[in-house]
């Protein structure tokens, strides 16, 4: 993985980087974004794509976005995507009382996903929102 | 899979059942509760779960915990939790722009999480909530 | 996916599915066999792999054999899985009791693996099997 | 994550803590119950779901069941999961016999759920167990 | 799910499925899009994305990127995405006997993947990527 | 994990690493082929069948099959994996370039999969392959 010297010396990396920074109010850059400097094209249209999903106004409250994003990581097992995006949620104010819920329904959703397809239960007519 | 009739015959099941519709304040009962009828105690033990994390009081909003739910199902790719939770977050008020919301985040989920796998990127120690 | 009668126009697809039929003294060849049937090589391969690990004689009993592969192919989401080796556990003398605690087991596991991952949880030095 | 001062400074916690010593006849305590105990009431219902499930009489042996679990987490990639309930098959008598052979049957359902679902595979209609 | 009509009756969506037939050279609109043309920004965005992933001049082979995008949506589970691309490394030429060795490396590493977390294997410092 | 001298002390095991290590003109073992040497059967079906699936000639280029390797070992989310299949990758030829297209198809695949599972988008009768 690049250092942030390395990194910031390719002037397309160096401009998402600085996007990053003001964006952020932060000058730390995570590895993640590190990781991806050795794709400049990569990295920019992923910065965009995450500014676009997760900062933009909308519907969903940003701490929503956030643990909807924890969710799917920890049903995919990606430790670093956990550890980051729950470091994110607490600095947008989640509280333990958010967290312990959070795992909760994490944990039932994991369980009775995988009695649902242990089971081979057939979807009820009622529920199929493909012909919605 | 019990029909309906087989189900109810087992009185276990029945009460099972029956606090499912009281709670619900509907007749209909999905397919998954009575696949779980062919173990009454599994059934009890995973309805009572089921309301104790998605019904309760708490900190987090019922549709909110519904789109994280949904999140994990996609994630695990259990198609019929994915289409049984969509409706209950349509009754609960999803608005098409949450959902559009909750698709995206899903999505750009899936996307990093593969990136920062691919790559395998070190956890910033910035990040590390196991030593919270 | 090619019929039967033109898989087994194959002489070396032909070959395998005999020892099959042989094998499990019964003349159905189910379908994930007859999709391999477009390339001899890996047919074959699989059914040998299959046999040498389901069918020997060895220090799991045979149906603790299926109830593995079932949690596996659930975790996994391969529907035809789960279908056909459940069928396996069922035609090997799994009951209803066992199924139940089969299905309890592949969900606590769903459930706690979810938990452990949702909260990053170090493994305790007590437990590191890779340095046995 | 709570040390275990500071957890059993919690009644809940410290109850919970109590039974675990109690039933496992051992004053350790492992990672993942400390890492509950941020959430009594979830620590308590994931511990008495673990108990009915895992240590209950019933028609699967308590190995067996190791295994099945062990099975799960290796398909969901919870390394911390495959670490703790190793050791703990290993503490119930798992053999290195036993242990190969588990590891061969995970493998081969790995393989084949890839390929069935590679190929799409269709359910026979011998095997829909949910129609049962 | 909109149909034809429905999806370009909203010019944001005619705009995207119009780039689609245009660049594909078919008047085809494949499901997936029409699912997606519910949220126009979502569409757009994931087309423009998808373009510039798979379509555009670059080190890998347009099949060889069908072939990966394969490898990837088998082992997510996703049914859709594997029927949906092997139609497209179909057209694009793939033959026979490189499906048949596309589906023995994915079966490959879905046995060894499994057999590796399973026996939770640390990573040879000579492989550690992530330092390079 | 049995090292070096303990593993070569079984004969079975010290013929595969002997084939290893000719195949590969190399001395180097990895790590998991020791940590398969507890079960030679098991060593010895896993090594034949890797040379035969990512070593004979064929139709699909060596390092696209390794490419391949790393998509399915990403979505599976196996760490060791990754890490040693993208050392092949590389003393196989794999360019920064190729290796920066890798990741964006594999992190598009990732991201349209999930997208996919969320919606329940429906099978296009143009694209099923089982029936083919």
């Amino acid at each position: 993985m690049l250092n942030d010297a390395e990194a910031e010396a390719i002037p397309a990396v160096k401009a998402v980087f600085d996007d990053i920074r003001t964006v952020r109010k932060s000058d730390f850059i995570n590895n993640f974004w590190r990781g991806l400097a050795n794709d400049p094209t990569l990295l920019k249209r992923t910065w965009k794509g995450l500014k676009a999903v997760m900062m933009a106004e909308g519907a969903l409250d940003p701490l929503v976005r956030e643990m909807i994003y924890i969710a799917v990581s920890t049903a995919n097992g990606c430790t670093y995507c956990v550890h980051s995006h729950t470091a994110a949620a607490r600095a947008k104010g989640m509280t333990d009382a958010q967290h312990g819920e959070l795992l909760a329904v994490i944990g039932l959703a994991g369980q009775t996903n995988h009695l649902v397809t242990a089971m081979q239960i057939p979807v009820d007519p009622e529920f199929d929102v493909s012909r919605g």
